[in-house]
């Protein structure tokens, strides 16, 4: 009989789910709308129902399962397996979302985690991290999330709430973020947060070929911003140039922090390629200390979109006492 | 026969000595001046001698001594037991330490260690990380130095020299370091850098009661401003609200980094006493995201000076093959 693991990515908008063999290798994938309104039952039912068709259109049942992995957006109290609430599912408030989904599959074993450190957790195993030990994760997307791998294992914290990265504060008087607080690299360097210090630049009246997209779309995006840098735009030059300072201090704080060997960027931002990488490069070595030459990587990610899914099934592998591979 | 440890605390100025048991009580201690410049022969010899006294004046000798452990200022290649280059030493360039020392004392294990991180390991096993497991310390005196405590144990890093939470970059475009960055919480809230600022701020004529003095001493010291400030001087209220409002920062940092449940302070600048913690814990409170009511203590270390001998004795206890009792 086969051993399958499933892997879970729960987003603000989508649900991805992945169906992976014993060796932690993809084997079919499908998303599905959260729908977070419709309240945890009906969100839970539908993502039953989501990995059964998965599972069936391979010839799989839930029988196959071994162990499911969740990743969900922090905070939570993830050993605990309960969402005391997110900031994008206003309905999830005290839900045990693991003992929930748990049932739904039929008794299985569910694996809980912060989606960040899911992520993190397969581009560890299976991705960027390969020949390390010590990581830190950063997915750049609507937010900025983290993870950290210490001696080859994930940096849980004392309330499970660890590697909140994109929290860091690094302009003390600085933008306002989500969060509550003041100055999170968040506000800066998220891709979110990039577009939006463009277009906030444009309406106070600064000079762009940016202003056009603003005119037609009503909106900028993180690529829009990036695709002008390419053409020689300099608003688009200061806004992503603050973007990768913004990055290089994480780095160098992270460095003085848990002193990873590698530190990987992840996430829709990573798109814009080498211009971003080269520049979050140049910052850090000219904003690092001198007292020690610093032997650190910095790279992007490899698993692309896929990286929570992997992440989460690779968990539900390392848990699981019935385990045949890698992961 | 006894079974003993021994501690040292290497400093620019001052190597501390402890003589310990095998439940880590200290027994008789000493200090001697570094002497950096006489070079790393003439200091071990020093360590030695001085040691030999310390165990005579008990009735013990090296005989009895289980293994040691060694204190000293980073950066270093503490796994490998070598100084790289010291700060406040310049003569010691790639002094092999660890075996420098062992071979002083007869041959005994002797454990390598950030001064910092020493300390911190101290006041987790005997002093304030009672009852936890996941702690950050901080020692404010010349410089800021840190340790971080995970799940129980000291968290070293890829390359040895994690958690110098001192350079941690808080403000981008702030104060240099010596450090050669610019805007390290160490700019702003090490007692030196306290003291400095009061003197850079009087210097350039804001009114203070500490203008007496600085005239009068021809400097300021950390002690004088914080006295001023139970005066109810201004600019003494300004400077010290700068510096714990840059602790602050540093715990909510830290806070979304590893989570510890707790963080300790120590070094000399605590013995300001309530009116800097106070400071510190409003500071956190206001600039706290509200996304988690973070459940995290901030207190002062309980082991006074004595941190770094026991921190490095307990850390030889940890390792030694040949222990008894608690460590």
């Amino acid at each position: 009989m086969s051993k399958i693991f499933i892997g879970f990515d729960v987003g603000g908008t989508n649900i991805k789910i992945g169906c992976f063999d014993s060796n932690i290798k993809l084997i079919s994938k499908t998303s599905i709308a959260t729908n977070a309104d419709m309240g945890a039952q009906a969100v839970v039912e539908n993502m039953g129902q989501a990995t059964e068709k998965l599972l069936a259109d391979e010839g799989f049942s839930l029988k196959e399962v071994i162990a499911a992995g969740l990743g969900t957006p922090g905070p939570a109290k993830y050993r605990d397996g309960i969402i005391i609430r997110a900031a994008n599912m206003p309905k999830f408030k005290n839900v045990p979302i693991r003992q929930m989904l748990s049932e739904r599959l039929g008794g299985k074993a569910v694996v809980f985690e912060n989606d960040a450190n899911a992520a993190c957790w397969g581009e560890y195993v299976l991705g960027a991290g390969k020949g390390i030990k010590d990581m830190v994760f950063f997915t750049l997307g609507t937010g900025i999330g983290g993870g950290i791998i210490n001696k080859g294992k994930l940096l849980e914290g004392a309330g499970d709430n660890a590697a909140e990265l994109g929290h860091l504060i690094i302009y003390p008087e600085g933008r306002k973020c989500n969060c509550g607080q003041k100055g999170c690299v968040e506000a800066y360097a998220s891709a979110n947060a990039t577009a939006r210090r463009a277009a906030e630049a444009i309406k106070v009246g600064e000079k762009s070929s940016l202003r056009k997209v603003l005119d037609k779309n009503g909106e900028i995006t993180c690529r829009d911003v990036y695709e002008h840098l390419m053409k020689g735009d300099k608003l688009a030059r200061r806004i992503t140039d603050e973007t990768a300072k913004a990055l290089a201090i994480l780095c160098i704080n992270m460095l003085h922090t848990t002193e990873p060997a590698r530190i990987v960027f992840a996430g829709g931002m990573i798109a814009a390629g080498r211009i971003l990488l080269d520049r979050i490069k140049d910052y850090f070595n000219e904003l690092i200390w001198n007292l020690k030459k610093e032997k650190i990587e910095i790279c992007f990610a490899t698993l692309g979109e896929d990286a929570g899914i992997i992440g989460s099934a690779a968990l539900a592998f390392r848990t699981a006492p019935d385990r045949r591979g890698r992961g």
